[in-house]
């Protein structure tokens, strides 16, 4: 029991810290009122009129007849996404309002295991980001289809689960449960027999009994909703909602629409960003973005700010820690203005002021990162221009192949039929037909493997781009129209310890290092931004008309994404779940 | 994972019982639309087109065109309150469409502490009826005030919350908290560190910084919200507001009333009857009843419905296993009629029809106590009608009297000197003056303490009455017009092991026995209210105008309840929780 706040709470010692002259938005009552909070260490101690906890010595900030907040919680965001290691990423989030995530760190996990994942909580630990650790329920995505550094099996997934910051297991594929995986369903009854740890859904296109087999097997969240449809039918569900608006999918102007039209329940309904760039964290925002966004559609002042607090703590069981502001929650307070204008002004965060009038007050130093997370990109053999040439079958002149083509707006892959001309055995690109060499390089010293394809839709004209991320393995992508540049990138990405890299005529043209875990970058988030911007448009100006041409690339080595994806093991038909030969016929 | 109810609700396989043709209330979405249920074994499978669960052997219940609930639940009741056993108990709530209760069963553990109390849910496993157990946070009320048969310390707690069906702590009573009672505070402290387990409050007239510190300490819900004014600062504060409408306390109209016109955030409200008398829940119902004042006070109908489903397994972050209709949740359906003439006549609980068209199709057999639960009514000494005296100083001829009265409509009592004469040395009533004798006589065996006082309010004429219920230690309370009368009420009381009566010329007159605990009959609930019917017609033939006369003196027993009580320990100053001499002064 902490005595400081209940003395404070009850009038017999003053507040450390008192916001006043606001207007409290209350997500529990859905009232709008004048007030203040009063609190002490990092938890509110009172709320509404607050007069009596100020003492000589209480630190006032005037909310100066703003909206006061509670802090705002995005229930499923992978920093990973953001290119940022822990640090800058929490004083992004924190400089738009965001005082807690929900996160599964899978992609720390998938190079690193559960010890790369504690070290990045550690990290996070000395921030005033609070973070909820939703344990992965499967790393990597496709164990028999691709080469990770880190593997979950249920015992490791048991012993996540019993950290006092665990809230649940993570994206549980639908199809999966469908398919009676046998490792995720023990998985999920060691999780639901674990008082307040949540089964946290990943089920895109589920509908009817599908949907209510996930539900009945005890699924209780789901980001995947893309329509009004989805997010009807998983709400009557019982489903907590959780519309997505981040960066690689904007779910929420279409779902909110039969919300607001048919005056539907929104306790159960929260918005997250699953996804968000640094880019768009820097240009755009966070959940404060999203609120916007849902002002716009239509949406109560009161609804939205409860969507992206209360009803995210709800869908964790957390509402009696955060989510609100009442005595006992931690001191997550957001000053914003009103409804017309949305923006944060000024962030309280476990207690402690991290921004003011827009400003971040708080600036974390590098961590000193364990080794786990460092030195991650072991290559097991040499790679020259030859790793990445595809022979022809003996003799073969001409050949009909599949290639693989991403669409413009979604990396979703579709097949095409191209020929292609063989020259001294090896299967040649065709810039002309927009066909070019694809592969991706194992980099965890565990076998060499290099797999290898045919890809449309980037329309790269010259050079090589290569990447360190890769979902859902993070081995290297390699893109290119040469085997000369894609071996100076993926050798360069090698030597930065991971990063994104375009290389022209042999030479690297812009760049971006990631030396945690191949992934993460210890710049901030404006620094990042700028480099990102750079080295985008380089690639651009080689061609390539995909606006986020990395992301794109990351999700085409996602052995689970329709209609073909290419791993470290080779080209694979995503439908069928197998490795197929990219050579259909042999022409000539 | 349970794979039949996975198998139903993805189509392979038939349900084992359909509701069609009803109209789902659907308390995630807030809409009403037309459907049914599929239930696999004891939970739901699928709702609204249920049609593709349906197989040749698949039970149907057609629901008629009428509305389709989740079965109700009560977060805070007593049922003891009922006099009833759990097994007829269990009957009582599923009739009226209540399949979960959460319960502290704490005047059961009064007598018997946790060995008690485990028989009695062990009882309650083979019913229909669902119970959730909320620790007790104290047993008995005040342990230097009163002797009681259990008692509770912080290790018996914490040994009773690891129970799989321990859901919290119960009855944190708001003063103790504002007053840093040790073993409270600790207590609270053992249960806040294990997930699941929620901090229920008993909050009476807190308000302003004594709330504020109430919820920082954790405290979750209150249910003593008894105006407007009181559940409007419970919501605000992020409290869980248990609106309570039930045989003692009926506060639902009142408190109800800011909700609708100021068409506040209904999410976290939630409406409980704390105590149920028979003769209530036999005449009026249980939260149906509720249901119905709740709709005449303006509420829409789907959300009194959350009311008493969804709003209060939330309060207990329960909403994943009970609460709603959707798959994977516990198989509590209600057909009930609308709004207009809210009535439930068929009831599923856990699965299995238990009602139909208003009539109850289960019946449990008496249990088989244990024997803990029986015998309970163990006197130190005889009780003759010398044990009842109360003898003036040496040589008084007349004394001033300090008598407690109960105010009519309210257990609650207030001061009155009165002039009194002195026969014998004995100290003699005055039924003229409406003071009469009263006593509590210790029956745990432990130390023969018989605490005595006199009393006004009751309007007893002749005889006298006994009750083995008396908040809060169940020692026998005895009310009298004559020394006699009194003691052939005790002794019948022990010899029925339990029990009350009224005795009229030294003549048993009527009688009702609790041979359970000395609290509880296995009567039905409609036997059990005639024959307390029948005993209370006779009190009231005696004299008496109190329409409850046993309820109010169960509660003239409680030591904490303002501004006198009686306790085997003598005559109590409430205020100043100190023993008292009812002698204020020698008048001759």
């Amino acid at each position: 029991m902490n005595k400081d706040l209940l003395a404070v709470a009850g009038g017999r010692k003053p507040a450390d810290l008192v916001v006043q002259n606001g207007k409290i938005v209350n997500v529990y009552s859905g009232e709008i009122y004048d007030g203040g909070v009063a609190v002490s260490g990092g938890q509110i101690a009172a709320v509404g009129d607050v007069a009596y906890t100020v003492g000589p010595d209480t630190r006032i900030i005037d909310a100066g007849g703003n909206y006061i907040t509670p802090g705002f919680i995005d229930g499923h965001i992978h920093p990973e996404s953001s290119s940022l290691s822990i640090r800058p990423f929490a004083e992004i989030m924190l400089k738009h309002g965001t005082t807690v995530i929900m996160t599964d760190l899978h992609e720390v996990g998938v190079v690193g295991g559960l010890e790369a994942i504690e070290a990045v909580l550690d990290e996070a630990s000395m921030t005033d980001l609070k973070l909820y650790f939703v344990v992965p329920s499967h790393v990597p995505f496709s164990p028999f289809l691709e080469t990770s550094g880190g593997k979950f099996n249920t015992e490791i997934i048991e012993k996540a689960l019993k950290r006092p910051d665990a809230v649940g297991l993570s994206e549980i594929v639908g199809p999966y449960v469908l398919a009676g995986f046998p490792d995720l369903l023990q998985s999920m009854d060691v999780a639901a027999a674990m008082p307040g740890k949540t089964l946290q859904g990943h089920l895109p296109d589920m509908s009817g009994p599908a949907m209510n087999e996930c539900l009945a097997a005890g699924v209780s969240t789901d980001h995947e909703s893309l329509s009004a449809k989805d997010a009807l039918e998983r709400l009557r569900g019982g489903c907590n909602l959780m519309i997505r608006e981040g960066s690689a999918a904007r779910g929420l102007a279409d779902c909110i629409k039969p919300i607001i039209e048919q005056r539907l329940d929104t306790s159960r309904v929260s918005i997250v960003t699953d996804d968000l760039h640094t880019i768009d964290a820097v240009d755009r925002g966070h959940l404060d973005d999203a609120v916007r966004v849902a002002l716009k559609a239509g949406l109560d002042f009161i609804k939205a700010i409860q969507m992206v607090s209360l009803n995210a703590a709800r869908a964790f069981e957390l509402d009696q820690e955060i989510g609100g502001l009442a005595p006992g929650k931690r001191a997550d307070i957001n000053i914003t203005t009103g409804p017309e204008d949305f923006k944060v002004k000024t962030v309280i965060a476990g207690g402690k002021l991290v921004t003011e009038d827009e400003k971040l007050l708080v600036s974390y130093p590098v961590a000193d990162h364990k080794p786990c997370l460092l030195n991650t990109m072991k290559l097991k053999n040499p790679i020259t221009a030859d790793s990445f040439k595809y022979y022809a079958p003996e003799g073969a002149k001409r050949v009909k192949v599949q290639v693989m083509d991403t669409l413009p707006w979604i990396p979703i892959t579709q097949g095409r039929e191209v020929e292609l001309t063989v020259a001294d055995g090896v299967i040649q690109c065709d810039i002309d037909q927009d066909v070019l060499y694809i592969a991706q390089v194992e980099r965890y010293g565990i076998n060499g493997n290099i797999g290898k394809a045919f890809m449309g839709g980037f329309n790269l004209k010259r050079g090589a781009i290569a990447s360190s991320v890769g979902h859902d393995n993070h081995n290297i992508i390699v893109l290119g129209t040469n085997f000369e540049d894609m071996a100076v990138a993926v050798n360069r990405v090698v030597e930065l310890n991971g990063g994104q890299v375009a290389v022209d005529g042999g030479q690297v043209a812009a760049e971006v290092s990631y030396p945690v875990c191949g992934l993460l970058s210890d710049l901030s988030a404006e620094e990042l931004a700028g480099e990102k911007k750079t080295l985008i448009a380089k690639i651009h100006e080689m061609g390539s008309n995909i606006p986020i041409p990395f992301m794109f690339l990351s999700f085409i080595c996602l052995a689970a994404l329709p209609m073909f994806a290419i791993t470290d093991h080779g080209f694979i038909d995503v439908l069928t779940q197998q490795i197929i030969d990219p050579v259909l016929e042999v022409l000539e």
